[in-house]
């Protein structure tokens, strides 16, 4: 038995969406228990139409919702103890749950997951993980925005999560990862890129194979099962593609619109374009997960159907049942006893580190 | 009468692409004059083919091809004085022509270009920009990767620059400017580009209308004309979109030849679909434009076939038509007459720029 803790009130359709995602997901797996918190009055008429449900669940009401537009402090400030989406993270933490679901707005999951469950103790940064559908399947890209910037180790620490979570969700046994980086020859900066390619290269791990730089065209290609950069050009590169899909199914519509030929075409081969638009649609089926926290933490889209929800929610069941924690640990720790990390001369961690604790 | 010089051995085809692009606009621009450079055996014959274009054409031999994967240094070292790139380069300078195009290596280009135009006077380095088509029509993205991280001044430049090209080739009288930034709010780091969006905002140029930050999914929207990040963000933006729509273009194919109903509705809505993938290739007809030097160079696409290489020279006339230097210079002088940047104490050119200049 897996116990997932849901925040029910996220995401632009709430408990609405929420519930008849879990009801899709208990179905499919019959192993799962759900611990779900909102607010009374918007959950319980909701939970009330599916009596199965109900039998694999408990609700607990909480009294405040996090707002999709509140900013992070405020979401800590008001929604601290009291929040569904506060609640959620703190059922991980307790042992109450194994992982948290939430549709709720992403800066405020990741300010409250950061200061409930603590990054873990080897790393500086936590990061956010997409799935991204391509060519030959599917990649885990991260970081995509927890984090603006990173160095060489951190990059290093991304790739190893990454790695965890490729290996969890995908099943291999050891994944290709890449370090996003830009095709000019003898470029100037980036030098933590470089110097992570060859920490990455050094270390020759046994659960994961660094095949050195890929560029952004190699995302949509499936070069490399997981692509490795800081949050600044990662969130750049999601947001980017995200838009081009969207750009080329408004070039899609318009064109099968323009002609008679093409409209009668478009008839026949309708069913394909359903299919087609499912696969553009770049990670709409889970939205982000967090990594490096000590607790599984998955941020679904915000605008996200039952569908969608529900596929976050798997997501994370799959990682509770692969043992991505674990993973991920002895990875780092691995990794961290070959590589040792520059650290304060009272073995306090870095500065890097106290600023962002500081943050919360 | 316009003069445009032509490296002819650049990209993957050379002269037998490059000659029947140049007869194209022969004929749509009967003012246009060429400067044709490259190796004697290999151009003579292709324009022996075309009377009309040799009437319009002066060739010149030269002895050095630069090759596609040549390193920069490589191709200055055996390239200076003598290659086709080079030479095209120098016949700016020296005003024998008024703008180059070549569909030669990006890296030895933008080397070239550098060490023999020099970079503007009042800024610290040059960029590449490439128009993006977008829901709306087309804009300016800069940098998409001459250098790696900018600082806030560079930032601005690059908005004047990006502002310059899109009046000279849109025809716009105050385009809309963005920064590239993440929707993540309260997030440490990325502090040039916060205050270089507030220099720009303090600067209220006449001939720029900023609009604050945009996301990766608004290049596509076109929710501005120009877009501005460094280096790198933006290399990797323009890759994952032109991977984006090449894995699209993949799901598509698959899609219509999946079922027989689906290769029937291709049948009928074959001329939409040609339409559509000629609008999906991001930065398919123009390839680059180096903004900032002393002089107008133009990369087009190494692949590209004779439309996309004549789509390059009508872009280096319609910029040198429509006084795109001109433009720069005036809105350049005109911001920094009001915003003096930092200098070195004896009034040479900081650091950044030194070692820029080193590099050649």
């Amino acid at each position: 038995m897996i116990r997932i803790s849901i925040d029910a009130m996220g995401g632009d359709h709430g408990p609405g969406v929420v519930i008849p995602a879990l009801v899709k997901v208990a179905t499919r797996r019959p192993e799962i228990r759900f611990v779900i918190y909102g607010r009374e009055e918007a959950v319980r008429p909701e939970l009330a139409k599916y009596q199965k449900l109900a039998e694999k669940s408990e609700f607990i009401h909480s009294e405040v919702a996090v707002k999709m537009d509140d900013k992070p402090s405020q979401a800590l400030r008001h929604g601290r103890g009291k929040s569904s989406m506060w609640m959620a993270i703190d059922a991980v933490k307790s042992g109450t749950s194994e992982a948290c679901v939430s549709a709720g707005n992403t800066g405020a999951l990741m300010a409250m997951s950061k200061f409930c469950l603590r990054t873990m103790a080897t790393i500086d940064r936590p990061a956010i993980a997409a799935i991204w559908p391509t060519l030959r399947g599917e990649s885990v890209v991260l970081d995509v925005g927890a984090t603006i910037g990173a160095d060489a180790h951190q990059l290093v620490d991304f790739a190893i999560l990454g790695t965890g979570m490729a290996r969890s969700v995908f099943g291999m046994e050891r994944p290709t990862v890449g370090l996003l980086n830009v095709g000019v020859e003898e470029v100037k900066g980036q030098e933590e890129v470089k110097d992570a390619g060859r920490m990455l290269r050094e270390a020759n791990m046994a659960s994961l194979d660094y095949r050195g730089f890929v560029e952004g065209d190699d995302i949509g290609k499936g070069t490399v099962d997981v692509v490795v950069t800081e949050g600044f050009s990662g969130n750049i590169a999601l947001k980017t593609a995200e838009g081009t899909a969207r750009q080329i199914a408004g070039y899609l519509r318009a064109a099968m619109s323009r002609t008679l030929m093409a409209r009668i075409g478009y008839i026949f081969a309708k069913g394909a374009f359903d299919r087609l638009r499912e696969k553009m649609d770049v990670g709409r089926a889970n939205g982000g997960v967090f990594l490096g926290l000590n607790g599984i933490v998955v941020k679904s889209h915000g605008g996200a159907d039952a569908d969608g929800f529900a596929a976050a929610v798997e997501l994370a069941y799959d990682m509770v049942r692969n043992r991505l924690l674990d993973r991920i640990e002895a990875d780092l720790d691995l990794f961290h006893a070959r590589n040792p990390r520059p650290r304060n001369d009272d073995g306090t961690r870095r500065e890097s580190d106290a600023e962002a604790d500081e943050e919360n």
